[in-house]
């Protein structure tokens, strides 16, 4: 058998290498790296000569995973914000597990009593009604698989000059979860919704009293109660006891510790739409209400921090995913673009979700520069950098600070692998 | 507008309820529990007038949750088998969080260095071949959502009496996770397969070096060595670092911590399949080499120990699955099985992976026997009690002990409510 012919410079192979059986063929020439068993590799390891340790009532990462944490913006909890960002080049699969999805929390995160906790839903509506956990539980509810995203998310990519960061640093900000919950458009059934109310103003219990407009519309449309976070209540640091999920709008958007709902005619003008997500484009644009998290990727393996480790195959993995719909396509280029080849994605492709992409690659231990281009169902694609930069600004200076544009990055990651198979940030 | 008509006996409503806009008819007359919002429900609680908790780096549940972990066989350790059985009545969704995925361990967690972890495969094949967990990461992975089930998972139900117990008591030895990994096809295109090869033994590196023969055939068709479960690492009580997975086989073959596959012409005879899993059936018959997990369900909202909180609506949920592939229709019943409505399946219904079934009933405050039934995409039929019992046999006496009926109960489980909204479990 011959090895797989590469279908775009530089030795990648794209996903032909998926179909059952194409491998073999690589196998012969690329996968040197394995060792033929010996007696000596079939001997115990210490850990297969003891008794094991406690089987704990709730299951918890190996020690040797202490590195598969978020990393904290405010370890000591200061007065200011909290950042947790998720370890994407650590993990693999399609979502985040609840210890590792991001957190953003404006004062920690508030310990609610979900006995005590209730949501109300008043304003413009026919019957204002308030609602417990408990009978929220008894109406219908829906699991959806989504992704929630800091609109500030990648902001260090703003920088005129590539960061020297891990892509937990650059895009940690974004995490994926099953929640499940009640539709909105169920309680407004049940409460009525007044011809004039145009808007929702949802505001958490949480100290800052965190509150966003959202366009009733949008409620009406995909909008949950969620209560559930990958089959367990949710986090602390998600918005337990219930949030409002908005899939695909802006993190900020999606209130945790959800307590209230005011149906109302125009927008409430609140701290966060006012000023961080308003900010001006060099167009001299605002970005008023402009909620939507667009379609965009980045490769998590190889990335910055993970060294290659010789010549070879590798597998090229990451994460796709557009607030408008479905990922309909991603690819990829190990020559900075110059080429693409087509990568595999992960089934099933969900509606604004992470969808895992990947592609095999024959790394020639030469120079190399990896990038991943994502399209949406509805014909959207991610942008490169140069058009990105032309259209929304950047910094002079890393990182971005407030008034420089730094919110809604969605254009093109590139990693550079040197002769040595150190991977670098680079701009491509 | 007039209420949902019910479409069986004793006030089911079914799935028409997750139609949209169905449901305002029936929240007039149905939702009565709603309270309306007042300036007192709008009040701030405590926890809105301080600064919150520390943001930390991996997300635990709150403390108010202390009641949603796993119970334990065997907190203190002792040398013996340790379960730890997953809370379903009090999770919701598609799949189980890493921390609540039930764990069978017969020595304790081993603590394996992944560094210093091998996996070899050798035997009858025509290169053997060891594997690093690095290695093994370069290959072409899959992600897979997918049940795991103990063969012994519902042995209580075995009893002649039903036994009061929570729905973990009963059916907590199955949790559904996504799996990412390396197809084992992908692994034996690489050392090649001796023709007279017909089974593996796959062997674990914790101290009983559990091993378990596989079906040569099983291993080439959706075998996989596992590396990520729900996008991290696997748990320690799952596998660390990694664990053979053949979806829809008993879950003792599910090799934890797996450390070599021999490829032979004749199963191993090990200690688990020549004994626990060999049971002589009523018809003489034995177990032996019976390793998939039938179709299945349960509900898990309402079961013994959530009781009822007045008459009304609810939301009967719950879980169902089948070793042999999808979900293809769940019935439930509110009259003991005399009249069946259809549930609504949670979308995507996936191969082999826990389905979340949704239907919504009206108590009318009398007694009520709810009941599921499933079947899947190749026609197989959850049996009756009595079906299973004539066929399987069951035991004089709670608990099932060893050489009595114990193992891969797949028969319906009845909840009886009664007056005062207490759920008992009962045989229906």
């Amino acid at each position: 058998m011959g090895k797989i012919e590469a279908v775009a410079g530089n030795g990648l192979l794209g996903r032909r290498a998926f179909l059952r059986g194409s491998l073999a063929a690589a196998a012969v020439t690329g996968y040197t790296f394995t060792k033929s068993a010996s007696a000596e590799t079939l001997a115990d390891g210490p850990w297969s000569k003891v008794p094991g340790e406690l089987v704990a009532p709730y299951n918890l990462p190996s020690h040797f995973e202490k590195n598969a944490v978020r990393t904290l913006s405010n370890p000591k909890g200061e007065p200011r914000t909290s950042h947790a960002r998720t370890p994407h080049h650590l993990l693999n699969g399609t979502f985040t597990p609840n210890g590792l999805h991001f957190t953003i929390s404006h004062a920690g995160n508030p310990d609610i009593d979900p006995e005590q906790h209730r949501l109300a839903i008043h304003g413009l509506v026919k019957r204002p009604l308030v609602f417990t956990l408990d009978t929220l539980s008894r109406y219908p509810l829906v699991s959806r698989m989504t992704f929630v995203e800091c609109g500030g998310n990648s902001a260090p990519m703003f920088s005129n000059e590539p960061i020297q960061a891990s892509v937990q640093a650059l895009h940690g900000l974004a995490s994926c979860a099953e929640w499940t919950g009640v539709p909105l458009s169920t309680l407004l059934e049940e409460t009525g919704v007044d011809p004039k109310a145009k808007w929702l103003v949802a505001e958490g219990a949480d100290a800052p009293a965190l509150s966003r407009s959202v366009p009733l519309k949008k409620a009406l449309d995909d909008a949950m109660i969620a209560l559930y976070q990958n089959g367990e209540r949710l986090m602390p640091g998600n918005g337990y006891p219930m949030r409002l999920l908005l899939p695909g709008y802006e993190g900020n958007m999606n209130v945790k510790y959800l307590r209230r709902l005011k149906l109302v005619e125009e927008p409430a003008m609140s701290y966060y739409e006012s000023r961080t997500y308003s900010q001006i484009l060099p167009s001299g644009k605002a970005y008023r209400f402009f909620f939507l998290q667009e379609v965009k990727s980045f490769i998590t393996q190889p990335s910055h921090g993970l060294a290659m480790k010789g010549p070879g195959l590798y597998e090229i993995s990451g994460i796709a995913y557009s607030g408008t719909g479905r990922i309909a396509k991603v690819m990829v280029s190990a020559d900075g673009g110059a080429s693409w080849a087509q990568a595999a994605l992960q089934e099933p492709v969900q509606s604004k979700a992470f969808t895992r992409f990947r592609a095999l690659w024959r790394w020639d231990g030469g120079p190399a520069v990896l990038q991943s281009r994502a399209w949406d169902e509805a014909g959207n694609v991610q942008p490169t950098r140069a058009q990105f930069v032309a259209e929304r600004g950047e910094t002079r200076k890393p990182p971005a600070v407030q008034g420089f544009p730094n919110q809604h990055f969605n254009a093109i990651t590139s990693w550079a692998i040197d002769a040595k198979g150190e991977v670098k940030h680079v701009y491509a």
